[in-house]
């Protein structure tokens, strides 16, 4: 009844066929029971904790279907509590029970969903590679020879390999969107603050972002609009100011020169190109922009005194605990003992500057595309030599969350012998979040590469992220506001766009108006006439603009509504009656170009 | 020609009586070598720098009044850089010789302004009482024995003597308000960002702010507005996103219970609980709030790792000329070695933390109205006990920038000898700065306290500020819209608020338009009757739900302009003439509501 990969259309649809919660519980349990990476969970849910979600969820909201996540199972990264079970960030020694959900997992479950389990990490979010927990390496999907990225290492796989529908990474320097590239996955980053962060385990507290591994685009923005919403008790939670991003002749940055980097990974470099011949084939421009900022704020978050952010969030327990840590891990965070107060607001005015220096950059573009991770590492490799290779890892994260941007990691395919996939990144301003999705679902959909381990699954169509409606009010002009005519300008200062060239349906009558300047018709509509209908454009203006402008209108015209010769009706110039009283009937022309071509 | 005091309208208009700048310049070196305070300057203009300053005025700009601050003499504090005088940010040891000016300096210089000397001011910006200097304490215009506050004593001093139009203070704890409290002035403090920073010595520079201060509320957001605008070479300046505040009805916060700290000082407290009543009369709702958030940020600048910024700025000097610096000055900045980077980024998160804690006291606020400083002393007591004194100062200033406010600090009238001023400081949200403003200048035009040392002065009406534009659009309702009727709740939800009832003009008609739900009204215009005017309302919606609520009209209404019978025209509900064939004419009645309850 479901399928390898539980993405929410089909868990959805499987619940609308008659699968009920508790069924679900019982196949996640033996999916998690069979499969063969030891290392995705530190600590599952037990089977009566399943079973009672499933039965409160029923008691609840019997209805399939009936919440947004009903009955979704998800796995929540080992450093976001959760009522009931411990909560460890990969540190044995650290674990503690947690009397009360995070805020987010708190919402999740208002909405339905059903955790299974905690999963593995880099020790205290800290790494991009997933080797560094005494737990235990989780895999790549496609090679149990090849990491699986981190820091939200188990997270990934758990919904690559099928255990859930979705599952929840942070991400401080790339540790949800590295672990997605590498398993074939979306990895969801919203901007800082978005998501609160209460009762979640601090890696670099400034910077850190709770996010989503999901099958689709549509899957993951849905999951995470559960989460969103401001919180008091996260110093950092802001209240969300929704940007927008262009809809159509979207331009994206892209690398070049000696910014392109692969490690001599000419798999992923080719699958970068390819996404750059999608991005193009779908309409967008593409742009080469300037990287040398942004990877000089991606340098500032390990070799900079953002390092401290780790010590702070560990300092009374590393002094008592120093040999629980991980080695590499220990000495990432000692590393920071190094910087003091000066370094730290050193380092502020240093990233302040390369903002600066990222604005003018932005100034040309509306996204980035960017590798979401250069290259790929074998566990053996990556433990011969793990803070160097860790680091090719985040060549293209790092910077994010300082900036305090969005980003959506998305599939970008396989290499030619169709072993490993990679990723690739879109990044937008802060808060595009929701605005980055659309380009993101269908820079995924024109590719073909399944989801997560299942290279054949087709996306599900209901998981499509539609261009959200742009908040522009269509307007009919009939006159000197025309394309060419003296008025035009003050729609296209305004924001106005064209939108087509037509007709109005056949009852409307048009005439050339008396001592006006410019010379502007009256259009009025007469049921008992059946015309040709008049000449006219729709153009569409952004609410506020489109408020000035009618606010603007002399009498005797105005806004009304006209119906055009397709049926549909629009708010359109029309004229007061009394003012044809000594104007000249012009309907028969066909429209005020003609009328103005005649009088020339 | 020219008055006690310097403010704008004055020199303006004795600009436009034929005063001219040369014999402006050799005015105010009249004044600045007769002026009993010997330590307002560190530097001045030379008599040859001041004419030939005039004297390129005039080439560059004939006209009188011809550029935004045409011949404006103005003083800037010794830390902030202009091209051909030392800066010493007053450490004789630090003096360098600036290649350009500051960019804010430059644009000044650029509207026609005329620079004449460099103020004294606390070592490096350090202080809020204006004793730490090298060169002096400048003195309170009001008494020789007391302090003239700081750290921007010599800008406040040279004003309030009527020595320039307008000086520059910076202001990261409170330098750019107390001394404009002291000195029966106003202090424009700028959110953070606004004005760039490029070209200033800095104090902590994530929070320093450069200042204005000026006789007026209206001078200085002229002077302001002249300063502000995006520099990408300075790393915190932003784009200004203009927040505004209600035009009526403000909330005003302010201070009870144990809050209120006076120390002692119960003419201020007097001169504050006056300024509550003034804002009362003004129409006002007093609100009182919890300070406590706001107060521990303030103890956060001093008695926290900020103190790392000031050490941040000298950090190469003060190891080779730690002799060099004033004692407290020394003291403070050699007090930020303790913090290492864990304690300035858990400043950081206390600092947030507090942050969403104030934030819910503004969810009840518009605006905080705070004693500027609570007290003031002599000098010779400030020296006495300088770390604990000065620290008195800041208890309702420190927490601005830290927070990101905007303020504007303006007289509060004397104690009942008449001997000492005092001041309250306005603060709103970020960007704020405009918007703030009005209430401002209404609060102290309504005290009668003069300007700087003329007490006797009357502020001129053409420094008035008005209240702005709201961007609010007028709208004439007829019918279902109106107070109480079906549609009303189209205008409520969408911020609308009723202006007033009222009459059209006499030649409009309204019609009871059949076959609609809920019933509506026509209205039409008929240039050929002559009848009483009908009864409407007029509503005042936000462009952006004015352009909504047109395109939600159905036909055959629609939005154009009547006359009301006041004769100003607006935009309001019309009728298609078609759709009143078959409508019965209710003229007669006066107005829909008469319909309406005849109805009934």
């Amino acid at each position: 009844m479901l399928p390898t990969i539980l993405d929410l259309s089909s868990v959805r649809a499987a619940y609308a066929d008659g699968l009920t919660p508790l069924q679900l519980v019982e196949e996640v349990i033996a999916r998690c029971d069979a499969v063969d990476d030891p290392a995705i969970f530190i600590s599952r849910a037990s089977a009566e904790q399943l079973r009672m979600q499933a039965k409160d969820l029923m008691d609840r909201a019997p209805e399939p279907n009936s919440l947004a996540l009903w009955g979704i199972p998800f796995a929540a990264k080992d450093n976001i509590d959760v009522a009931g079970l411990p909560t460890t960030a990969a540190c044995p020694a650290y674990e503690y029970q947690p009397q009360k959900d995070a805020t987010l997992i708190a919402r999740l479950k208002a909405a339905g969903a059903i955790v299974i389990g905690k999963t593995n990490l880099d020790q205290f979010a800290t790494g991009l590679n997933g080797t560094r927990s005494p737990f235990g390496a989780p895999r790549s999907v496609f090679d149990k020879d090849y990491v699986s990225g981190g820091s939200s290492s188990g997270s990934a796989v758990s919904v690559a390999s099928g255990l859930a529908s979705f599952a929840l990474g942070t991400d401080t320097a790339g540790s949800g969107r590295v672990p997605a590239a590498f398993n074939n996955l979306v990895g969801i980053k919203p901007t800082p603050g978005l998501v609160p962060n209460t009762g979640v385990v601090p890696a670099c507290r400034s910077v850190d972002v709770v996010t989503v591994f999901a099958a689709t685009v549509g899957d993951g923005i849905a999951i995470r609009r559960v989460m969103d919403g401001f919180d008091a008790d996260d110093p950092f939670s802001t209240e969300a100011q929704p940007a927008t991003l262009p809809t159509t002749d979207l331009k994206v940055g892209v690398l070049v020169g000696a910014e392109r980097e692969f490690y001599g990974n000419t798999s992923v470099e080719a699958l970068y190109d390819a996404a750059i011949e999608r991005a193009k084939s779908l309409g967008a421009t593409i742009v080469p922009f300037d990287y040398v900022p942004f990877r000089e704020a991606a340098e500032l978050l390990y070799n900079g005194p953002w390092v401290a952010e780790r010590l702070a969030a560990v300092k009374d327990f590393i002094k008592t605990h120093a040999d629980a840590f991980d080695p590499a891990v220990r000495k990432i965070i000692e590393g920071a003992s190094a910087y003091d107060a000066v370094d730290a607001f050193e380092g502020k005015y240093k990233l302040e500057a390369l903002r600066q220096r990222a604005k003018a950059e932005w100034s040309k573009l509306d996204v980035l595309l960017l590798p979401t991770s250069p290259t790929t590492y074998t566990v053996e490799d990556m433990l011969a030599d793990p803070i160097v290779k860790n680091s090719h890892f985040g060549r293209y994260t790092n910077f994010a969350n300082l900036f305090g941007y969005a980003a959506i990691a998305i599939p970008a395919g396989f290499d030619d012998e169709g072993h490993l996939p990679a990723g690739v990144t879109l990044v937008g301003p802060a808060f595009s979040d929701d605005a980055l999705a659309p380009f993101a679902d269908q820079m995924h959909r024109a590719l073909s590469a399944g989801m997560g381990k299942d290279r054949t699954a087709t996306l599900p169509e209901a998981a499509k992220v539609y261009v959200p409606d742009d908040g522009m009010i269509e307007i009919v002009v009939v006159g000197a506001h025309l394309t060419g005519m003296p008025l035009n300008p003050e729609l296209t200062s305004g924001g106005g766009k064209l939108v087509k060239s037509c007709r109005t349906a056949g009852d409307y009558r048009l005439y050339a108006l008396p001592d006006t300047t410019p010379p502007k018709p009256g259009l009025i509509r007469d049921p008992s006439f059946d015309g040709a209908g008049l000449e006219v454009e729709v153009w569409k203006l952004p609410a506020a603009a489109f408020g000035q402008f009618v606010a603007n209108i002399p009498a005797p015209l105005g806004i009304g509504k006209v119906t055009l010769d397709d049926g549909s009706t629009v708010s359109s110039f029309l004229c007061e009656a009394h003012a044809l009283k000594d104007a000249q009937e012009i309907t028969a022309l066909g429209g005020w170009r003609a009328f103005i071509k005649n009088m020339a």
